[in-house]
């Protein structure tokens, strides 16, 4: 679920664009710098989700300056051709040229959906790739298809194995997502690391305490009380569980699954030998038809969502939440408000528009009176 | 990887028996409480291989006694008919009629194997099912045949979710292992929280705290600080990751991942509804030829496995451990040694051979001196 606490646009300052024109504009810069027009619309609604899911982390605002800056220094290939360097019946692993993973991560869901109508089950593997935003906007691909979507990525080296020094994992998130009838789907989409890289970065320009268990000291140690982040820690991230003792073996363990899934299956070796640009993929698509009733499915996870929302909350909670549930309440929000963008990002937005000599066509949104 | 500082017999004491008879011992038992010889076998291998891997736990020490009263209890079905819910090419769902999920499991996975040698990758899902015992055996099946496996469980509610109060879940553990060339193959295997529920009852026996961040009060607030064991903590286990701070929504995802594959793919609904008996799995196979060469891969994971073992520790600690490691190394030692057991733990398995009136096959292994 989204951490309600940090990453949130201050809502008093903020100017609202419309969903729309947000994706019309950032489809069209990434068209400008060369990406083909129908990869550049799937990166740009890929974005746009991020941010009216409340993922600011992987939005507009964050993401595509960086999506333009890795184009325009050869980072990343704004045209790739995907080699396919093998293939089964439920199964493909791809070279996929340096692309952005945003753009090749729906196409690789949409080969696994279809392998998965056949068979039941689609795996394909992506290696040679970059950054694949939001992680769940891939997994949830598969829900319109009734079926379960799973994403991997292994990505640059930031996290320290359990009892060592040195950053050997990305944040190695996994995302799951799982159709439901009347409740929003099962998304879930989460690092492998106690935090992702970026809210260290937004703790350390708010000037905010890390919570313990984070990071560690230069030596390895992780640090189990409230610290002030620091730049050292950037790459001393500790994995899920924080130490031994608290199950911190447990998130290593996964990220070395995602890793092993994600890189070692797409013919490359481990992001850490492969350096800090490097992001390779995972994704399934697995269809609930080919296990059971698809429609007892949706009516057992209503029962299952329903029961976990229902259960009573610990003092000081009002309620249980459930992984996408806050991420739905926030998109319902925004497509009637607009997406928040804090004035400097629009400015910036703007600017980059200006560059490339493409109209603005960034309308406002409704603004915080439609909520 | 096994926890170092838990559940380890005291060497002082015990009575060392050859792997080989302990394996003969345990089959003749469960053959006479009435399990078909081959599943009784396999059952029996799969305890034994939780004590030479160093996971007393699960073996037959811990399991044994247990299996056989849910047999004669009627709690668990000895002579299971599966039944198969549906079918595809790479895909099953089936109904284990109440049969033990440790002489199940294996057998998914060779369905599992047999449909990833066509076409890239096989899934199994498993639901009215009862205790799988140490999951990373099912997983380990797949290696010999050039596979990844991967095995989930959902079991009897005793975690919260991230701001509950009421147990939701079972531990809910997830196995992975993939093989290796020249390391030991990579065998992850950890529950979804923080703690796995003997571990808490291994602390309440010898009256040692619990690390903090390991269980909640009564009302659901997580305690952070170590805490004495006691019974209203069993079913009070909290998600890995601790507190949301620290990232127990992370924990409880995947612990609705386990869930939702496991129960809800079987066409049972989740453990919570079911009551405390149930156990609900799910098996995978991914051929790793499918999707690179299998040298290749080898010589990936020997490289990566490597540079993980290689990479400087922190103070206080010797080495970086890979999950699968400590376990190779116990079952090295003790296919010498013999497996050890309490002398208490022999007088009780003495007893229950003499109760089916089976002959007593147990053997003393070579003992310490052999390591």
């Amino acid at each position: 679920m989204a951490d309600p606490t940090m990453f949130k646009v201050n809502l008093d300052d903020a100017e609202f664009v419309t969903p729309a024109s947000l994706q019309e504009y950032t489809a069209t810069i990434l068209t400008a710098v060369g990406m083909r027009p129908e990869e550049a619309a799937v990166t740009a609604e890929g974005l746009v989700a991020a941010d009216l899911r409340g993922v600011e982390s992987h939005g507009v605002s964050n993401m595509l300056a960086n999506y333009v800056d890795w184009i325009e220094s050869g980072h990343m290939n704004p045209r790739p051709e995907v080699r396919v360097i093998r293939e089964r019946a439920s199964t493909a692993s791809w070279d996929t040229d340096q692309g952005l993973g945003l753009s090749m991560g729906p196409r690789a869901m949409a080969t696994a959906v279809a392998k998965a109508r056949e068979t039941g089950v689609g795996m394909i593997s992506m290696g040679n790739g970059r950054h694949i935003g939001m992680l769940a906007y891939t997994a949830m691909q598969a829900l319109d298809h009734g079926m379960i979507g799973l994403v991997m990525t292994a990505a640059s080296p930031r996290v320290l194995p359990t009892f060592g020094r040195d950053p050997m994992f990305g944040t190695n998130p996994i995302a799951v997502a799982a159709p439901a009838r009347e409740h929003a789907p099962f998304v879930f989409d989460a690092a492998t690391s106690v935090i992702p890289g970026n809210k260290l970065t937004l703790a350390e320009r708010l000037g905010q305490d890390l919570p313990p268990g984070v990071v560690a000291d230069t030596d390895g140690t992780p640090i189990l009380e409230a610290t002030p982040p620091a730049p050292e820690h950037r790459e001393r991230l500790l994995p899920l569980g924080s130490a031994f003792e608290s199950g911190s073996h447990k998130g290593y363990g996964l990220a070395c699954v995602t890793e092993i899934l994600s890189s070692l299956l797409s013919d490359t070796l481990h992001v850490a030998r492969l350096g800090l640009s490097f992001a390779n993929h995972f994704v399934a698509a697995i269809d609930v038809d080919a296990f059971v009733d698809r429609e007892s499915f949706l009516d057992a996870m209503d029962l299952f969502l329903g029961d976990l929302k229902s259960s009573t909350p610990a003092p000081g909670h009002d309620a249980v939440l459930v992984a996408g549930q806050p991420e739905a309440e926030y998109e319902r929000v925004r497509r009637r408000t607009g997406v928040p963008l804090h004035p400097d990002v629009v400015a910036t937005l703007r600017g980059i528009a200006s560059r490339y000599d493409v109209d603005d066509v960034l309308q406002a949104g409704a603004g915080p009176t439609a909520a």
